[in-house]
């Protein structure tokens, strides 16, 4: 990284020059991307090519990593997935990428035994966040002055300010084949432990936290409302849980947009199909209705075809197949694919 | 603390208005200040009133606090005394100050037992600049990132680049009387061994560190040269300890001011008179002169004067006596009348 300052102060999102209009770039297309971790970055990614009023909402009950320490240490609400919201919506000039790669920056430190120090794994964004919460003593202005500092191209809120907590049960089988249940509490050891089983009864607590008035209000004036990819479980769904948020989800004008996931089965997810992922979705949101589901091919197999259209169908959706992986990182969707799949799915179904 | 956001960006360095020429402000006035934590933050809050081209010059043999589990865990020199000179000089805007007190906002976390939590205690600058360090691999362009996002009215450079390990010698005397003597290597612990006797032969490990060449070019090039005030063997000693940049000193064609402490007996200095300051300034760079002393009167007591007098006369100073207390705080020097004082200095030893 060679970012010499040279006295002259960079570009900032105060004296660049005006963003041209290129290609499918829609500067009056309000979209609205719910999610968290790294299938949000996708999306916001992907989204910054062709929208330009974009609120992201980010689920908030991380508890592993960064967040899960400050989580012990602070009653926050976990900022890792916020900030990675922001670095996708970082301004494109060097004062941009430069802060968006501080705020992503990761400490690596140890102590003198060699034992991992005690800011080993703490992402400068999240600590710059945090200061800002206690600082402001308002999480959605805080984030507020976090984004202008990236020159955020794009408003990011936290789908609640009260720090959550999620838990489910786990469904397995000992080893004498009895169907086993087990309880499990946290987002980081529920994505753990699903691994071995079958995630179900996933819920969030406080159940009577209240959602964050600006992501209903996102939600209501969008054009298009995004839901995934992400970890089904823990980055999806939790936006369903939330009541006052599922209603508004119900209840907006705008249409709704699903993106699935490159591997249906993952930790969370083992065995799952894609159309499985459509009625867990619907299980937990029975009135939501989807406009548009992207789905890369590859993602429903031949005979799974017809199984996954009929579980769209259900939902009151258009597929839309599109080549979204990114090939060199099969598990990335790849921001321009995506871009191009989102402006295909926007078309098929005029909002 | 009620800074919201209003979704306007507020003015930043780019686009705030030229500073008007108030008073004995001059934009062309080139100074440089040596020196550490508060006493540097004293200076530099004055200065930013007079002077239009400041350099802060910092220490960097700091071990204690945020910055000394920051120097446990990673190879970097400290940023705490830097963090503190660039919040002395961030832009007087919403943007500046917002930033300002977020670089300088502290911590305060605890585990559940009530234990204090990992990352107790820091500033959330220390953890800024350093990832900037981490991230564009150079001390002098991160302080310079860092410098733009407070708009900082100066630049803020460290005397080295090599983390530094500062030691004495104090000398006290043991209960029947006879002389001891302690050698002492750390800054927190000698701050507070010394306390109990007087501080002899201190130097900075490694002997051979190299200066930054920017701080010595901002020596050459200043109209005045600022020392102190500051914590003598920890904070102003120091810059006269590294050959590279005393020997700059001495041969700068600027003009050098010396503040002294409001307080001369502190915990490093215990017992020791205002002219006994001057004295071990002396011994330490016998070849420096000073053009001119800032001390408030109540500095020097009737008493003292004339050995004060005469020690600034070896030194070649004439002395501005100046109250530049700040009557609700008898340890600060208020900004305001420091200017002054300095304003005064300057007219009365034209440069």
């Amino acid at each position: 990284m060679s970012m010499h300052f040279t006295g002259q102060l960079p570009l900032t999102p105060i004296n660049r020059p005006e963003r041209a209009t290129i290609g499918h770039y829609s500067p009056n297309l309000t979209v609205t991307a719910l999610g968290g971790g790294h299938g949000l970055y996708a999306t916001l990614s992907a989204l910054r090519l062709i929208s330009g009023e974009i609120t992201a909402v980010v689920t908030v009950a991380d508890d592993g990593g960064s967040s899960g320490v400050i989580r012990q240490e602070m009653d926050v609400i976990p900022p890792g997935d916020l900030r990675m919201a922001l670095a996708a919506l970082c301004d494109d000039t060097d004062w941009g990428r430069t802060w968006r790669d501080t705020m992503q920056h990761r400490f690596h430190t140890s102590t003198e035994n060699g034992d991992p120090g005690t800011l080993n794994n703490h992402a400068l964004g999240n600590l710059l966040i945090v200061a800002l919460w206690e600082l402001l003593d308002d999480p959605v202005d805080g984030l507020a002055w976090a984004g202008a500092l990236l020159g955020a191209r794009g408003v990011v809120l936290p789908m609640s300010t009260t720090p959550m907590t999620i838990s489910g049960t786990v469904l397995g089988s000992s080893e004498d084949g009895s169907l086993t249940r087990r309880q499990v509490t946290g987002q980081a050891s529920l994505a753990k432990v699903a691994a071995a089983g079958r995630v179900s009864h996933i819920e969030l607590s406080p159940p009577d936290a209240p959602a964050t008035p600006q992501a209903l209000d996102a939600i209501d004036a969008a054009d298009w409302v995004i839901l995934g990819p992400g970890s089904w479980y823990t980055s999806v769904l939790p936006h369903l849980l939330l009541a006052e948020q599922r209603d508004a989800l119900v209840n907006t004008p705008a249409k709704r947009c699903l993106v699935m996931n490159l591997q249906p089965s993952t930790t969370e997810t083992v065995g799952m199909t894609a159309a499985e992922h459509l009625n867990v979705l619907h299980y937990y949101a029975p009135q939501l209705r989807i406009d548009a589901i992207i789905a890369d091919p590859t993602v429903v197999t031949d005979g799974h075809r017809e199984e996954f259209c009929q579980a769209a169908e259900k939902l009151g959706a258009t597929v839309v197949f599109s080549k979204v992986k990114d090939e060199s990182r099969p598990n990335v969707h790849d921001p321009l694919r995506l871009a191009v799949a989102f402006s295909e799915a926007f078309d098929t179904v005029p909002a």
